[in-house]
């Protein structure tokens, strides 16, 4: 009997290559068989960050989503159609695993945080060797390439997807100090028109493709038109030099 | 005239020394001079975890806090000494930045998300050249170690200080499907009151020193003493395998 080989969920971070992890790189030195999720058509950004970690032999299993956004996640098409993508590519993996191979899927940003990965974590490691590799977030990586400190002391932290209804999320944005929006797409304009309610434009930073070659960082006040990309973000920081300056009037 | 240097925010990462990205590596392979803040007496994680990574010539510039937890952040006496002391700590690394040497501030965590870079930040990002390389947060680093999955789809992930208020923190809890309570400490039995109150303290889990190999986890219902490090991390995840399943009845 063969021992069964490991599965890896290996965070690639937001999109710069230098951002992968020490240990990513040499777990993807190690292993031959390299999953990724991806849209029919479109080169995936988890490979293309990865691609200079790839062993020259490494062979590659594309899970490609029967849906992302042609159709909505509400839709009992759509559900049926991801269970069963998620059902079929967990059993994929796992035949390799118990042919005692071992499987990478690469992941943007961080695997457990919005991440497919979930998804074939939930169906595998109750009877399967999983091991997780964090990878740098989104939001992190946008907040350092524009040297945006973030947040502090005691403030709220709170990351937002843009999909949620527009009353949801003014009270998330309310309840956060700062916040990081993500998933905006056809979202946006709602997201924008409720961050200008708030009185909270003013501050807030709009990236795409953040730490990437293609990277745009504007102010979010100067994007005037209402075309956003899925995976656009937009930073709501809240760091003000710190309490012995906010609250005590201590001089910078 | 001689060209300035670059200041570089370095985050390090949760802690294990392989979860420093490739280009926090590079950085430190290139920059003899090793600044890190810390606390008089005790051995700087950061540097821990940064040491494999620096030149055998590095040379260190510690930067020892006049206070951690001694005295409360309210009181005259911390503000007053912390404010002279970033000032202080920015003016030297001013001096090396202007004599055109690079500087790298080690930084546990990501430099721009409650860290102490930020204040270096600050002062300095306006006149001199600043870097930011972005690291693994501990509640990414926590999840992967214990293979948690923290949240998915629409679901809302804060980042809550221990250290606030009972009656905001809970609040703050209320409207966050997702979340890591950081900076645990003395208000660790306040924040399990809380969690509990809310019925959350089932699924939530405890980390110390997570990613090393002195890592402690476990579920936090199990935890029933009253002591916790500061730097120790709750994880109240959401993730139960996407909507297809908890919406609309689809079997796992």
């Amino acid at each position: 009997m063969i021992a069964s080989g490991t599965l890896f969920g290996v965070g690639v971070g937001p999109g710069d290559p230098e951002l992968v992890t020490v240990k990513a790189s040499r777990v993807l030195a190690q292993t031959q068989l390299v999953a990724y999720f991806g849209k029919r058509g479109k080169v995936s950004n988890a490979l293309a960050t990865a691609q200079r970690y790839l062993r020259p032999d490494a062979e590659l299993l594309p899970l490609i989503y029967p849906y992302t956004v042609e159709i909505s996640p509400f839709d009992p098409r759509y559900i049926e159609a991801l269970h069963a993508f998620y059902g079929e590519s967990a059993q994929r993996i796992a035949r390799e695993l118990e042919q005692g191979r071992d499987v990478a899927v690469l992941c943007e940003g961080d695997p457990l945080f919005y991440g497919s990965y979930m998804y074939l974590h939930d169906r595998l490691a109750q009877t399967e060797r999983c091991v997780v590799i964090p990878g740098i977030t989104s939001f992190a990586g946008c907040a350092a390439s524009a040297g945006l400190p973030l947040v502090s002391i005691d403030r709220v932290f709170s990351i937002i997807p843009g999909t949620l209804p527009e009353e949801v999320l003014e009270a998330r944005l309310r309840s956060a100090d700062a916040a990081a929006i993500l998933k905006l797409g056809r979202h946006f304009p709602k997201v924008r028109r409720v961050l200008e309610r708030l009185g909270r434009l003013e501050g807030a930073t709009y990236f795409e493709r953040g730490t990437t070659d293609q990277e745009v960082v504007m102010p979010l006040k100067d994007k005037t038109d209402d075309k956003a990309l899925y995976f656009a973000l937009i930073l709501v920081p809240n760091h003000d030099g710190g309490p012995y300056r906010e609250r005590h009037g201590v001089p910078a």
